[in-house]
């Protein structure tokens, strides 16, 4: 087995692991025992679990930009919808036991720099990849040509953020904040406005 | 001391025990040492840790209502904006600790039904209130005739939740929120939405 291939395992594992017990309570044991590996192995590739749960954010970072690098859109619009729904769809399809224990760690961040340099990094990137696309559609003049992008991007960023949040604390599907994205892409954000639907 | 009194020094106790030693390390103890009764007192009161957090979210929960009873607001729009800014002020006015202990409470959610219920009654009052505003400033010609107030108003919350949410994770401040807020409302819940400024 490559190191590679270790490395995939461990991430895996770590991932049932975070679904079944959660966070705060996790143990090195935990992850070992939905691995092939002893704790002993997962030691001498992590030196701890916070090593370990910051490589796992990696990993999570790094499947995220994999699967959004190819995104078959059509222009702007397209383009900005999908993406808002991958990330939607995504809070949607993982079970609530991992956004959960997402949620918790998200809520460490101020204790533990490491893991909040990692969250730091994954809202970069969002409100980069949002604020790119809403460039180009004000270029082509898809989207209308006072937004700011910027802010904009950070906005939708803030949205999806609380949506997840809420999943958990309040246990809501984010079916309404996918109505309401849509519609504030679709009426307010166009440089033609579509009118609104019943 | 009446009862009264004996709760609501609890209830400072337990606020500037979050405050020092955030949520997960919490015990009855570090609350006793923040306030004159003994742990024995303490737990004359409440049985558990548990009970008072859920006390503790529940004195939250009135505090904010009766914050919020009556704001000086000068009709819909007026009152909309101030609605806003108390919880955007308020996310800023609390120490980082604080909000961090909050989102780790928040987080426990799925595992005590006690918080979840607190978190759920506290995001039905938000909704229930941005509601009623939307829908009187839709009677009165203040906001757009064709605006779905309830959605509306869970999509206000959601924003509010992302940026409590982002202030702790990623350590944002909530300005951008408030500017994007404000201009969401003015530029597109209006029945005549005022012209973007540069």
């Amino acid at each position: 087995m490559s190191d590679g291939d270790a490395a995939e395992e461990i991430m895996c594992a770590t991932y049932r692991a975070l679904c079944s017990h959660g966070y705060a309570d996790l143990t090195m044991q935990d992850i070992a025992d939905e691995s092939s590996k002893s704790k002993a192995a997962l030691h001498y590739h992590y030196d701890s679990k916070h090593d370990l749960l910051c490589a796992f954010l990696d990993y999570l970072y790094e499947q995220f930009v994999e699967r959004t690098a190819d995104l078959d859109a059509d222009g702007p619009l397209d383009e900005l919808l999908a993406r808002l729904d991958v990330i939607l769809q995504k809070s949607e399809d993982e079970p609530e036991t991992f956004e959960t224990a997402l949620l918790e760690i998200r809520a460490q961040a101020p204790y533990e720099p490491g893991f909040r340099e990692r969250l730091q990094r994954f809202e970069t990137y969002l409100v980069g990849e949002f604020t790119a696309v809403l460039e180009a559609g004000m270029t082509d003049g898809t989207f209308a040509a006072d937004i700011e992008p910027e802010d904009t991007a950070r906005f939708l960023v803030t949205v999806l953020t609380g949506a997840s949040t809420e999943r958990v604390t309040v246990g809501h599907s984010v079916e309404c904040t996918r109505r309401m994205l849509r519609s504030y892409v679709r009426h307010h954000l166009l440089a033609e406005p579509e009118a609104l639907e019943a």
